[in-house]
């Protein structure tokens, strides 16, 4: 991330020199003091979050060292230790266990850590802004109990009492409380928020399933000759069990064999579970998710404004600070104070690429920075300036009289034009199709012929377009990493034959081998759109990971303390006979559908297992079936804990996340829709009208100029720093670029109604 | 539905006698041919459909005539029969079985009666119109090729041959071919438009999944130490096999089983599986959905847009005919035309009312309704008209004195007011939860109490609000239709005790009492928004139903002729012990899961059984178990069958259904959000203006002026014609008006914006 406040005392001279030197006439120079403020309010805006300190110089400091990468990550990684001393913890992954007295103490130090940050914070902000901050007294209160629950832990078990961690489930929950986790505090307010309306829904719905169960109870409870389930279960006895089966119905996990014993009797019976499931689960699942969706769509657009309104806030304080007033009564920002900013927020840039953004952002008429201009500042820090010269291949660089020979233009022709270059890519398809097939059919004659190609791929590619253009192609990095991680594996196989024998080797080569199919996919115009969708979610997927993360983490600290070591797999025998049951360890699972179907590694002896567990229930096929499994070796309580794990995680954070792709292309496909000038930026219209966008077919028609004139690339742009190009993002790459950009047209168009 | 086109001869005078009468100065009076013409414009825009009929006065005979109930009924009634004729032709339910050539009979005479329609439609066409409708020409070869194949199987039947009735499957596409079938062919045109883009996607999908398979048969095959599957079966040993285990593994129905042995072998294993299902489920079938959706919303978009156009281009061709040059140029229609208009359009109405819809129509100061207030015309029909008089209870207009006195107000109080009256709902309320606790608790003897209670309740408020009041609520219809059919079960069953041995009247008998819990949910207001939502939905449902129904048909009749009599259920034993197979007839099925889930009813012997099955695999869950079963008794090949049902149905189908009730519900959303003026069509809002709408808050002020003034009510309002008010829909209840709402806010805004 960007958080290169390396704001240190040789640097600051630096800067005042620059500032004497620089400005000459015009306003006065701002003090030190004011220009860090202001550079500390423009990287709070680009990091899009609203530091709360104090006004004065040292609060600033303290707040910038706040934010300094070392402090920033010790204070992660702490978290980080803290959420995964789990692994350690009884009941442990059982190679990793420790002492207890080892995670103690290591817990100790992460509190301490943790501690210190928020003491730290403590000093920069006002108390009244300190407290006003939702999240500093959950954070205190989580650290507090950590410490209450380490101590009693210590004493009862210096006594010889087990006690409980309680304070472990809270864990996850400092992941929320971190400065950086803005989205996903976003989903789970969004969650939060969501609740009221879906539990109307819910709530209907289980007084639905509560109803048909009370029906099913009295319609089969006293039926004779109605058989029992085929696992041998009796059928819809009692009311509690009956409201399970036809919950677990609901998922569809136990359809038909529910049904069965009912549509023997006779094949009308079918009818009442027909109902039920176009009331229960077509209708009422689908109405959970349409008011989820509505609910999100409307958050969504609410957390978006605040974003922006928050980065303005920050924004105008800057400007406020930095602004001159003009003769005319106008407040504008002069170029002199744009330049010592910038060397203040960016020190270690040049100062002709200051002088570019200066280029793109200032008013050509007024020579000044207007505050609305200015608000632009934080994106157009984020788009990445390269310089002309890195654009140009090694090789050129290198040997320029053997680059530009005639034996290498009919090269990089063949490879980069388009004409020629197709057939090449053809080749090189048709390779990998045919090492597929070899794969597939187990042939490994050819595998270093293959190899060698595919290596000479990209060694040609490297050759014509150089390594930072190659590199800078996901596809072909991706290419890079198969292709190398299979030849070091290749060599090492060779050189030592006994890893030939280790299958995790060799899996992982198989892995690599197969994935280089995927540069296939990506060859297929309409499909290569579906994946840019797709890896343009990517990243917005991991807040979703992150909140399904903290789900898990809690859920499955519950489930160790309540289930751990109830079931215990036995080793695996390949001579095992169908059918013979295994007891898990556990005979009380004797009969049980979990015991038959040999489920006993779905247990919660470590973190790792739990984690596969929830994994398993939130797919929920079967997830009666691990219930069932873990109500027979603790109580019928037990399905508590599963009903509302599927209630929240499948029911409310799947429905979440479906919702927000939903709600994902739904934008793509609006902003694919409006011409292409709109959804671009105003800075990125600027760039772009000013010809200072690196644009992707230069390359090629660099390939053609070359050969009338080589030096013509120069001066063939009217920009004005053609040493200097922005790289803009092809596409808008972040959800949250995608949403905002969203959000300005819909401000432009009421702007331009009223 | 609206179709009262009963146009005939007798009418057709008092129409001409009215006219003569009425029109004494003004336009010169219209032809009857072209009134007929006007009014068949006007019908055609109320039912949405386009009449492409010549234009001569016999073809607009003869289309009315097309129109007419009895020939609209029977050509439907035709196309039910051909339909349920599957009951009854082999494979057939066992009691109903007919021999074929009774079927055959019947099939040649419906075949004949749904030609003749056609016919029918060719005389009154211009030949050019005819063969322009898309839907003429599949319906000929439809029928054509039922004839041919009636006619190839009775010869080789004949000769001893049996053969397969390959016409079958296309029944149910006549449904999509009837006139009214328009939401239908919308769903289904919906469907085709949306192929292209999904199957992009599918595509990408399959081939993810066909990549993970060669991938997990490579890791997997050759492994020593790994166990089967817990049934028995080879664990991952041939492509094609793999490749189903994963593509069932996307619908989750072999998970966690597929996974089991690999989770045994070694823990990693199970990150192979958790990466697939994160790629190909929770991300693949969330981009499907949304690509569904995202087309469904510009389909639906259009599909209003032509249907408004559509209704309009009718009210336009009646407009031409109709309208009147006054001198200022424009084009209005006078009151006496309006008056012949709606005389033809309905006939069995009074004057008064098409006189009141005059009043609401036209322009107070012109005098005359315009074109465009003319368009509106087709909306205000379907407005429900009632008169006053009709509004008051029977037992006030029978025994007035009675019900006027201050006992009979008391009780009307109790019942009605709003005060009074949550106490009595409390105690009705409470009445049910106790009679369900009864149920619960198996006591009996009080359950003549409730119903006496119950039925007490009904008389009452048959007594204070009137029988026609009172059957306007669905609510309380509900309410009356569970007593009634409870009080004649229990009538019955006392009067023959052999009933009371009868399961079936007692099981329906218990169905009725619990479901007067329903009325419960009613009472809570949060929860009775939900259920309106659903309610309003309803009618649209049936669509989707039409649209399953066409598919299951298709594939029941292609099951039933590969599968039938493949699987024969046996008998039912109540002593048969846990885990003893059943083979269910085939000994192929030895050792399958199918044969150990005991099945055997999951078969595709009859129609019945086909759709059960069918409704199964539609649920997803154990449908590899279901196909499994059937690939053992037949081939390999099975498996494709059932893929492609699990593509069309549960992909496309399900998740347009999910795409409907999304936009639906954003749509609701959307409409709740706009003022309450913009709610309301221009004529909804006129009429309310004008005091003309049937008020629900009237009755309870009724019952307070009655005690000062028993006849204030007909001059309280402003209203022009007090003894009629119209029944405004509250709420848009169906999801057509509601989009044509939302569609006409759009354009207003769109113009005002112009």
């Amino acid at each position: 991330m960007s958080t290169e406040m390396s704001y240190t005392e040789t640097r600051r001279d630096s800067v005042c020199e620059g500032l004497n030197t620089d400005v000459t006439e015009g306003p006065p120079p701002l003090s030190d003091e004011d220009l860090r403020l202001a550079a500390t309010y423009v990287n709070d805006a680009r990091n899009g979050c609203r530091g709360n300190f104090k006004n004065d110089p040292k609060s600033v400091r303290l707040y910038n060292l706040y934010n300094h990468p070392a402090f920033f990550w010790t204070s992660h990684v702490a978290v980080g230790v803290l959420i995964s001393l789990v692994l350690f913890e009884d009941p442990a992954v059982p190679s990793i266990r420790l002492d207890y007295w080892i995670t103690m103490c290591v817990e100790l130090l992460c509190v301490g850590l943790i501690f210190s940050r928020l003491a730290h914070q403590g000093v920069f902000s006002s108390e009244e802004n300190f407290w006003r901050s939702k999240r500093r007294l959950p954070f205190l209160i989580i650290l507090l109990l950590t410490l209450v629950d380490m101590v009693l832990y210590v004493i009862l078990s210096e006594i010889g009492v087990t006690s409980v961690r309680f304070s472990r489930p809270l864990r996850p929950l400092l992941l929320l409380c971190m400065d950086r986790a803005k989205q996903l505090r976003a989903v789970f307010k969004n969650i939060l928020l969501t609740l009221p309306d879906i539990i109307t829904v819910l709530t209907l719905f289980l007084l639905s399933v509560a109803f048909f169960a009370l029906m099913a109870l009295k319609i089969f409870q006293n039926r004779r000759n109605l058989v029992n389930y085929s696992d041998g279960q009796p059928y819809m006895h009692n009311y509690l069990d009956t409201f399970f089966h036809l919950y677990v119905l609901v998922t569809t996990a136990n359809f038909p064999d529910v049904m069965m014993p009912a549509f023997d009797y006779n094949a009308w019976f079918t009818l009442f579970f027909i109902i039920y499931l176009i009331i229960c689960l077509y209708l009422f699942m689908s109405i959970c998710l349409a008011t989820i969706y509505n609910n999100f769509k409307e958050h969504l657009k609410e957390y978006v404004e605040d974003s922006v309104r928050e980065k303005q806030d920050n924004l105008q304080l800057a400007f406020d600070i930095l602004k001159v007033e003009t003769g005319h009564g106008e407040k504008l920002l002069p170029k002199s104070r744009w330049m010592s900013l910038m060397r203040t927020v960016h020190p270690s840039r040049l100062d002709l690429e200051h002088s570019l953004l200066w280029d793109v952002l200032a008013n050509k008429h007024t020579g000044y920075i207007s505050k609305s201009e200015f608000f632009h500042v934080a994106n157009l820090l984020d788009i990445q300036v390269l310089e002309v010269k890195d654009r140009e291949p090694e090789f050129q660089r290198w040997f320029p009289r053997c680059y530009t020979s005639k034996a290498s233009r009919l090269i990089r022709k063949t490879v980069a034009n388009s004409c020629f270059s197709r057939f090449f890519r053809y080749f090189i398809d048709l390779a990998v199709v045919a090492n597929a097939v070899c794969i597939a059919l187990d042939e490994e004659d050819f595998e270093w012929f293959f190899m060698a190609l595919f290596v000479f791929e990209i060694l040609l590619k490297f050759y014509v377009f150089g390594l930072k253009k190659f590199f800078h192609s996901a596809m072909n990095m991706f290419d890079f990493v198969l292709i190398v991680a299979a030849l070091v594996i290749n060599v090492l196989e060779l050189a030592w034959t006994s890893i030939s024998n280790q299958t995790g080797a060799l899996d992982f080569l198989l892995v690599l081998r197969l994935l280089r199919l995927v540069r296939l996919v990506y060859a297929i115009e309409r499909f290569r759109i579906v994946l840019k969708t797709i890896s343009s979610i990517g990243r917005s997927l991991l807040t979703y990971g992150g909140v399904l993360f903290v789900f898990f983490y809690i859920f499955a600290i519950i489930g160790m303390e309540a289930f751990s070591g109830k079931i215990i797999p036995e080793p695996v025998l390949a001579n095992r006979t169908q059918n013979q049951p295994i007891l898990c360890g556990n005979p009380k699972l004797n009969g049980t559908q979990f015991a038959m179907n040999r489920y006993c590694n779905n247990n919660f002896n470590d973190i790792l297992h739990s984690f596969v567990v929830l994994f398993e229930l939130m797919v929920v096929n079967q997830w009666h079936v691990l219930a069932e499994g873990f109500v027979a070796v603790t109580h019928q309580a037990a399905r508590i804990y599963f009903i509302v794990y599927h209630l929240l995680v499948v029911i409310l954070v799947l429905n979440i996340f479906s919702a927000f792709i939903l709600e994902l292309f739904m934008l793509e496909y609006t902003m694919s829709k409006e011409p292409a000038e709109r959804r671009e930026s105003i800075i990125e219209r600027r760039i772009t009208v000013m010809g200072l966008d690196e644009d992707e077919s230069t390359y090629l028609n660099d390939l053609e100029n070359e050969e009338t004139d080589t030096n013509i690339r120069g001066g063939r742009r009217p920009g004005q720093s053609p040493a200097m190009r922005f790289r803009l993002p092809r596409g808008a790459n972040k959800v949250e670029e995608l949403l905002q950009k969203m959000y300005e047209i819909e401000r432009e168009e009421d702007k331009s109604d009223v």
